[in-house]
Formats: structure tokens, C-alpha cells, sequence
């Protein structure tokens, strides 16, 4: 069995266990699922549909695509069905021969309005749409990396690391001297190193725009790492995996109160990384360190860190909420990214990947706040 | 009044008339919706609440870029909220003393468990959430653009335009040799040019990759414009607002069955075009050219064309589907994308931006085939 199929078995007995008769993974421009990536190997633009008796239908938009990569028993075009969702839904429903009044489940993304579209046309069929079904044991098993995945994470790493060190130099001497500039030599840099590309739209903000916690627009011509705080927060995708990490560049000379967020930001990030360890909640990783900065009179506008792989955002989160239930676990991967944003001063943030081990954590990623 | 106090009190308008008393607007990450911007010109992550007695309140995730930017009557940050929708909402009734029992209309998008979540942490008020109301009321006011959109456009245009020129004599004198080199000429070139950045991910794609209607990944390291059909899609955001187009390259010595395509597509884009004009229901534009393709013997994948605007993709729709409902009126800018593709020959595919004036259309972009 390849991975694909692995993972797929996985999900099967998942379904025989919980009476679920056939599985409906939908990724489209109005709605990513990355999980179909994960079952499949098809990157997007899809429906898969898996039955509890074994067996899968991939249905692309792009046929040719998935028939040069795929990994699915059966592959029908999306345009067979006359690219709707609802008819391609009934097509799996006599391929597979699911009886009336089985379950099936719908993507617990579907919208109020398609669900009901989708009960009136499927009558007699008992649909769910629920976030604590497939969408769960999905995320949870897409959080816990295997070790090819973890063999994956060290190479995107070490991609992501040797970019680092030829942005800070490339700042340095000067070469790298707009936001675009920086920008646009991870864009290249990444593709000449094999990468898939960029997790998600490089961020790039020199001091007149590091405010922002996602600066707009994600970088412009300004310049980059002149006096003040710089944000540089960019992911590479190699095989699918994402990489998340957030450099600042602080250049001098600096006010008394972002030499303060420097230091804040420095102790967050040395709090908040060593906080992640097996068997501790997610939640409380982040409330140690909302903590801290809460002691020191600042606070941070956004939550801690969360869960990185064919995503750039998904489990398991950091955020320090009393709803977020995840515990971590070996072979989980998270970011650690404590930050601080004033109007005057400006934005600060530090993100690493962070990589839960049997016994604590490694830190795969190397980013730094660069002095100049 | 300025544009955006324009907007919402045509939204106030229509509200009064169907009884909504509070419009929810919601933009975040798992699920974008420029009409955010649209009304309150921040660009996105926020929760946007309008009254039907008057009045808004913009609830973003990142306060000082809406402070900077945004026109809302209130702002209040999300952070108050904990960064929770339903309290976001609740805040919202209070705010604006919405009596229970009065309609509520939620986001078409609300997902099925979180329209669920909401009915049970709102008791009494009535919650709505349809395509048919506000959503549809939005995509239509959105689609028409006016006398200060158009103008965006066809600055817009003009730069997308400019780059069209460069990139083909970049290839030409063979500046730009690999999709990177094509894609990362566009990005910097745009932003040279104020533009806020690319309207989706430039689809590069050579000879090798062109059969994908959309490639991927995006683009490679990989080389362009080498003998065949090489394709490149990109758009250009100017002050919110997109452009899309696709050009070709073909290197000769094609084969026959590319010489074909090449005259199938050039001619299917020109009987696209003559079919754009005002009172024409955009399926008949889409099912004009599908027409044209069957009489040849060849089909296409995918829809002819879409509306743009502050997305990529919005209404009307060119989809030769019969629950495509659109008919196209002055102001509306589509566009017209036929394509062929095949595993063998790859990918020909031409695209242009349409404006539907009084009298029939006007088209903005010089898109084209390039013979090499």
C-alpha cells in the first residue's frame, strides 16, 4: 500500500466504525481542503469520495492533471457531471451502490444554503455536515507527521534556513533594498531549489508598514530594512509541505520603546518554544506566553502559533483559548510566533517551526531579529 | 457621501424593503468576501455589520490598518470580541438595539455547523442565510461598475497591457527564458507600476506543463516559449481591482493538430467577443462558443469567461449552464477565455477583458497569440 492508500484505509475503518456509508472531500477556488491532497495526491480542484466497503472516485476538473498523479481506484472527469457538485454526488452514490438512509457525509465546509440545496436533491439519503465527524479524525491524523512527512519538514527547513541566511546577508550589503526586492528573491530562490513555491503571499513590510499584523499590501516597492523594525514572513512549499517562519530586521538607531519590544519578543519566543512538549494543550502554550506579556503590560494581538504541513494554518493550534482542545503530540509541527505591533514603533514578530519530540521539541527553522 | 456611504445605503435601501434588520459581511481567511472591501474599503479579515436604521460597525482583526483606512461609522477591534464571531454578533445586536425576532441575515457562506452553532447561541432572533437575498443583491450592484471603476480599469488595462508588450518582447529577445523568469517579471513590473500586486497566482506554464487548464504548480523552474504551446494567465490589482489575462506562445514548428487548436481558439475568441453585448444572457455567450467548438468536433473544460472586479472570479458568469442567470448590462467587465487543451499538443488558450457598453462591447486588453 502506498501512502495514499494508507491513509485512505485509515479513513475507511474510521467510517466502518462510525457507521458512515460514503465520505465527500470537495476542494475548490471557494473553499481549499488540502486533505484531499493528503488521501489522494491530487493538489486541488476535486472531489473524492470514498466508501466505507472500500474504494475511491476522484472526480477533477483537470482529468489530464490527475491522471498524471493521482492516486485514487477510480478517476471520472468533474465535467462527466457537468461540473456539479450535487450530480457528481449522485454519480458516486450508484457507483458505489449506497442504499438509502446510510449516512453520508458531507465537508463540514459546505454552506448552509448547498446543504439544503443538497438535502432536497439527495431525498431519502441522511446527509451530515458536522466539524467533530470526518473533518476531526482528518485533522488530527494530517497534524501527527509521519516520518516521511518529518523527512520532508527537515528539507524544506534547511531550504528555508539557507534563504534566511542569504536574505539577512542580501539586506546587508545592500542588495536586497525594497520590499519587493526581498519579496521577489525568496519567490525565485525557492523555485530554483526545487520548491512547489510560497505557502502563502510572502509578507513584506518595512518600517513605515510593519504595523500590521498581515501587512496590506502583502509588499510594495517601498523599502525594506531601513531605520525602525522591518517584518519578513514568507513559507516555502517543497512536496506540498509548507514552511511558516517571520524574521524582523531592526535597524538602529531604535527607539527606548522598541529596544523594549525587541527584548519582549526575544523572551516570548524563548518562553513560548520551550512551553511545547508532548502531552501539554495547545491553549496553554499560547497562555504562557500571553501571560508574560500581559506581566510586562503589552499584549499580542493574535494567537501564538499554530499547526503547519500541506496547510500554512492547521492543526494543531496555539491559540489560548479555552475552545482550542488540542493536545500536542510527537510528530506535530508548529510555529512559534510571538509579535508586537504599535502605530508609532511599529511591528515586531519572531516565527520558527517548532517540531514536537518524544521527549520536547526541536526547532527546525532558524529565523532571527537581524541588528543592523 | 463618499462611494462606500454610497454602497451601504443602497444596502440600507434594500434591507428596509425585505425587512433585514441587521446584514452581517464576513472576510477571513477560510473564506474571503471582497464585498468587505466593497463597503467599507478595508481590505479584508473583518466583520462588517450594517443597519437598517443606518449606521455600521467594522470589526477587523488588525485596528490600526482599519483606522487608517477604513470608512466605517464605528470600529470596534475583534480582539473585543476575542476574536469570536457569534460574540462579534452579539455585540452587533446590542450596538444597534436589534429587537429578537427580527431578521438577521447572515453571510451566504456561513457554513452549515456554524449556522447551526449560531441559531443556538442566538435564541429568539432570526437568523437568515440564503444566496438569494443579500448576497445576490451585492454580486449584482458589484458586478455593474461605475463611472469611477471603469476608470480604474481601463488604467488597469493599460499597465496589464504594457507588461503584455514586455513580456512578449522579453521572450523575444530571450530575456525571459524559464516560467519563473516570466511570473517574477510580472510581480516586480507590477508593483514598479503602484499596483497592489497580482490579482491570483501567475499560471506560467511551458510546453511541457501547458496541457493543465490550470498548471501546476503555478509556475517552475522550468523553460517557456520553447517549441509549442507555452501559456501564461495573470491579472494585475490596481487599487482593489483585477485584471486577467492569458497569452500564448506558440513556437513553431507546431504540429497540425496545434496548427488547428491555434485557429480553433483564435476564432472561438472573436465569435466570444461579437456575442458580448448588453440584454445577452451570458450562458447564450458561453454556449455560442461551446457551439462553435462542437461544430468542430473539439471541446472546451471550462467556462468561457466570468466577471471581475475586486475578485477574480465574480458575476456575471459566461457559463453555458442554463442556471447561469445573468444578463449582461452596461458595465459589466467579463473575460471571454476560450481554450483547448490536449495531452499531447498542451494547452492554447486566449484571454481578454471585456467591457459591456450601450451599444455592444468594448474590449480593454490586448491579450494574444504569439507565434514565435
Amino acid at each position: 500500500m502506498n501512502i495514499y492508500q494508507k491513509r485512505r484505509e485509515s479513513v475507511r475503518v474510521w467510517m466502518k466504525r462510525e457507521g458512515v456509508a460514503l465520505a465527500v472531500i470537495e476542494d475548490f477556488e471557494a473553499k481549499r481542503d488540502p486533505a484531499l491532497r493528503w488521501l489522494s495526491g491530487h493538489p486541488m480542484d476535486a472531489l473524492l469520495f470514498l466508501s466505507a466497503n472500500g474504494g475511491s472516485l476522484l472526480v477533477p476538473w483537470d482529468v489530464i492533471l490527475a491522471e498524471k498523479i493521482a492516486d485514487a481506484d477510480k478517476i471520472v472527469p468533474f465535467t462527466a457531471f457537468d461540473r456539479d457538485t450535487a450530480a457528481a454526488i449522485e454519480g458516486a452514490i450508484r457507483h458505489f451502490g449506497v442504499e438509502k438512509g446510510r449516512p453520508i457525509e458531507l465537508p463540514s465546509a459546505t454552506t448552509y444554503p448547498a446543504f439544503c440545496r443538497l438535502r432536497e436533491k439527495l431525498p431519502g439519503h441522511d446527509l451530515l455536515c458536522r466539524e467533530d465527524g470526518l473533518r476531526d479524525m482528518l485533522n488530527a491524523g494530517r497534524a501527527v507527521k509521519d516520518a516521511a512527512e518529518i523527512a520532508v519538514y527537515r528539507q524544506v527547513s534547511a531550504i528555508t534556513d539557507e534563504l534566511i541566511g542569504q536574505v539577512e546577508q542580501g539586506v546587508k550589503i545592500g542588495k536586497l533594498k525594497t520590499e519587493t526586492d526581498v519579496a521577489l528573491f525568496i519567490e525565485r530562490e525557492a523555485r530554483l531549489r526545487g520548491c512547489e513555491g510560497t505557502g502563502f503571499e510572502t509578507l513584506c513590510a518595512g518600517p513605515e508598514r510593519s504595523f500590521g499584523i498581515h501587512c496590506f499590501p502583502a509588499y510594495t516597492n517601498g523599502p525594506f530594512a531601513t531605520t525602525g523594525f522591518s517584518i519578513l514572513d514568507f513559507g516555502l512549499v517543497y512536496q506540498g509541505y509548507t514552511s511558516d517562519v517571520t524574521m524582523t530586521f531592526a535597524r538602529e538607531p531604535l527607539s527606548a520603546r522598541q529596544e523594549e519590544m525587541f527584548l519582549l519578543v526575544l523572551e516570548a519566543a524563548a518562553i513560548g518554544i520551550a512551553a511545547v512538549r508532548p502531552g501539554v494543550r495547545g491553549s496553554d502554550v499560547g497562555k504562557t506566553v500571553n501571560a508574560f506579556f500581559t506581566s510586562r503590560g503589552v499584549s499580542m494581538p493574535h494567537g501564538l502559533g499554530h499547526g503547519i504541513g500541506l496547510e500554512a494554518h492547521e492543526a494543531p493550534s496555539l491559540v489560548a483559548k479555552d475552545d482550542n482542545k488540542w493536545i500536542l503530540q510527537p510528530g506535530m509541527i508548529v510555529t512559534v510566533e510571538p509579535g508586537l505591533y504599535e502605530k508609532g514603533a511599529g511591528g515586531c514578530r519572531l516565527e520558527n517551526d517548532v517540531l514536537v519530540t518524544e521527549n520536547g521539541n526541536e526547532v527546525l527553522t532558524s529565523s532571527r531579529i537581524v541588528r543592523l
